[in-house]
């Protein structure tokens, strides 16, 4: 088997390629870092997070009980998929979506049941009906960057024939998530992260929130001491500080507005975006490899798939204000070297 | 199934219930938290811990490609057991050893085979001939503290029936270890961890070594992140600085051979330790428990087991001098406060 290709990270690059934040996180994460004490990595931290799941508790307004806490979101769907498929097991996704599930899927034995999103990204109608024993729905959904409307997926919650775990890694972004339902949908689970709209990727957080029961069962599966002590710490600063959170969504919604606008002025299109990225089609196959060479070439990283439905596409992480500007001017190079022929889209303006 | 249970994490305890180092990790580790810049987490970190790998690999004498790195040793070992053994296969084991090897058996659906230490805690001699895909062994062993000779871990690794990793937790206070031999022999995995002669258990952070083509079957079974980037950064600085690790040890060293005097003198016995801590037999199974609870309601934490071998005896870490005199004294209250017949070995000086 292949294994998860992660976005390439590269120093000295503008990164647009792995959806991580613009700007830096919390100065309140910065103060924890200073007044963490050192002598203090002597000993195990808390195998629970304790007090950043209440924390998380609180602001999500969900019991303490009902919120897991992971090295990153990548360990609570490996905990998830371990906890709850048996080899042979099936798994169903919506297609294209996050590479990581097919490659879970793959480690523990089970199968992927993949059903192809609709024509403007709707939800395949028939994924509840797959015989599968957990559902992954990215939604906001990467690589599309489009929100599975509220109602859609508490239709296949209602269904009660597996779990679904809507990942909301990008829901900040969107302004509306599925948390408040948990209490009352014992089979849905709700992942977020810390590493888009809190700007901690390199911390490693992920919280889970569902049903206790799933909660506790999945309590079982994770490693004793899965999130260390630092993150713990500077995780915590980062969720209490509200009005540095919105800050940094507003930015980031700022960004995309002003690349939407650019993309626009080239004649591109993409699915409307409620999350940190674009999914952008650029009128060709080779137009999309075309560009995905000549940035990098000019250290400026997006992420490519040679896939079905993606193929003329590019996915583009809202980045700060002087590297969009900086991807947009290295398009327009790279867009008037073509042959007038090859501009594609561009053309029809 | 039930899940691992690690020691309890009490505040405001002599913690002498979890093997942690006593004393605080090297200078250069609080140096390293200090210019670490709190904005650089907003980018994800390096997936391999690039430098780490490359410093472990040139301290230890092997080539990078050999070294894995992980969220703690823990993680590695769940690493080890979804890469090699199915559902229904075997993990062979000694026993009594550390817990989570059966626990992570258990989440696999693989079935364990225990076979039981010599009188005095050697290697069963049929450990090869279970038909496992790997072999565990705890060397220095968790709870017993022995260590396995050289000789006799190579001789199962020669017969390259199954993968054998050596657990190495503890290796740096026994002064030997099998990392040397990985090169020669591609079915031997060593694992290290940050947690115990570090001082790192809140950093969380693990190192395997292993053939090159072991470890990069391994790199396709873990998280893309999994250890994160400030836990990469203090293990480097912890690494690298030889001699303050090296006065962990003697500090460690000595605080044991002190508790060792303090226990011949109350007529106890032990197995010779290799390790930071000492499994002490004091000489029955109601004396042991009374200890336990005595000790813990006087908030002095140590590790008991009421299983076979271990029923009479207690895990006591190898403290910081005043701890080790405060667990000597609130041992010796206890002990006079029992009525003289149920002393056990203390009568027997």
């Amino acid at each position: 088997m292949a294994g998860y290709t992660p976005g390439e990270q590269v120093s000295g690059c503008v990164k647009l390629n792995t959806n991580e934040c613009a700007f830096p996180p919390s100065p309140a994460v910065a103060r924890a870092l200073a007044d963490f004490a050192a002598g203090t990595l002597r000993v195990y931290p808390s195998p629970r997070a304790d007090a950043l799941r209440a924390a998380a508790a609180k602001t999500y307004g969900v019991d303490t009980e009902m919120v897991l806490a992971g090295n990153g979101s990548d360990d609570l769907l490996t905990i998830l998929v371990r906890a709850f498929v048996g080899a042979g097991e099936r798994i169903a996704i919506p297609t294209p979506t996050y590479g990581l599930y097919d490659v879970l899927a793959d480690l523990q034995g089970a199968r992927i049941v993949a059903r192809p999103y609709g024509p403007t990204w709707e939800l395949p109608s028939d994924l509840a009906d797959q015989g599968a024993k957990l559902l992954f729905v990215s939604s906001p959904n990467n690589p599309s960057a489009t929100l599975a409307p509220r109602a859609e997926v508490l239709a296949l919650v209602r269904r009660r024939t597996s779990i679904v775990v809507v990942d909301e890694a990008y829901a900040d972004f969107a302004g509306e998530s599925l948390i408040g339902a948990v209490a009352d949908h014992p089979n849905l689970v709700v992942l977020r992260t810390f590493s888009k709209s809190y700007a901690l990727a390199g911390a490693r957080l992920g919280l889970l929130f569902g049903d206790a029961r799933v909660v506790a069962e999945l309590m079982k599966v994770k490693d004793s001491y899965n999130v260390n002590a630092l993150t713990q710490v500077l995780g915590l600063a980062a969720l209490e500080d509200r009005a540095h959170h919105q800050e940094l969504v507003d930015a980031t919604l700022a960004g995309r507005a002003w690349l939407e606008g650019a993309f626009a002025r080239l004649g591109w299109s993409w699915p409307a975006s409620a999350a940190n990225f674009l999914l952008v089609d650029v009128g060709g196959r080779e137009i999309a490899q075309h560009l995905y060479a000549g940035l990098k070439a000019r250290k400026i990283l997006v992420r490519y798939w040679d896939r079905p439905r993606l193929a003329t596409s590019l996915r583009i992480t809202v980045g700060a204000p002087d590297q969009n500007a900086a991807l947009v001017a290295a398009i327009t190079e790279l867009l008037d070297a073509l042959p007038s022929t090859d501009r594609g889209a561009r053309d029809n303006r």
